[in-house]
């Protein structure tokens, strides 16, 4: 039988520490929050996700499909069609990362607030 | 009266969008989970956060401060006791940043398998 693995991101050397880092990061969360609908071509996930570059949206994609979270299909139209869409494994991530970004909205006005930043 | 303020990450100009970049940060998610249970020393929160040098533990405490997420009280004994405690607007980011270690280290597996890198 094989060992079980339990992972904690509290140690410094357990993979999911790295795996933490990635799906916490900015463009995973826009990008998966994007696909929540169904899924976009790279055109269209460039205009949802305001401001990312294409090199920064073609290398998380990358990682993304990498890590099983997105698939890649090629249509064999002219000219090809690209798509991207969540796997099963990407769409449970959506209600973590729905939650964070619910957060960061919801409580914007507190932060700012707590940083003296908000004009009463 | 004062116009009603909608945040979104998804627009690049957003200030939810530096938000979210901090919530999601791993030391961020890590010193908020340790905290969960009560305050802490700096010396103790260092030592459940492995590998976290002093300087980001200093900094990243110093930005969730100023977020208003972390409160520091110094305690005036001999040797002064600095103690760091989650505000209750830290508090309601616990369940969030829950869900997304949990999230990690649930999946691991699976993204190891997309990956290729686990043994079966």
């Amino acid at each position: 039988m094989d060992p079980v693995l339990v992972y904690s991101p509290y140690a410094s050397d357990c993979p999911s520490r790295q795996l933490l880092d990635r799906i916490g990061d900015r463009w995973t969360v826009l990008i998966i929050g994007s696909l929540e609908e169904g899924p976009l071509r790279f055109s269209e996930l460039r205009r949802r996700v305001e401001g990312i570059s294409q090199k920064m949206l073609t290398q998380t994609l990358r990682s993304l499909e990498t890590d099983g979270l997105v698939t890649r299909t090629v249509f064999a139209e002219i000219p090809p069609r690209v798509q991207y869409e969540l796997s099963p494994l990407g769409r449970s991530l959506l209600e973590p990362l729905g939650a964070l970004t619910r957060w960061a909205t919801e409580h914007m006005d507190e932060v700012r607030a707590a940083r003296g930043t908000l004009a009463s």
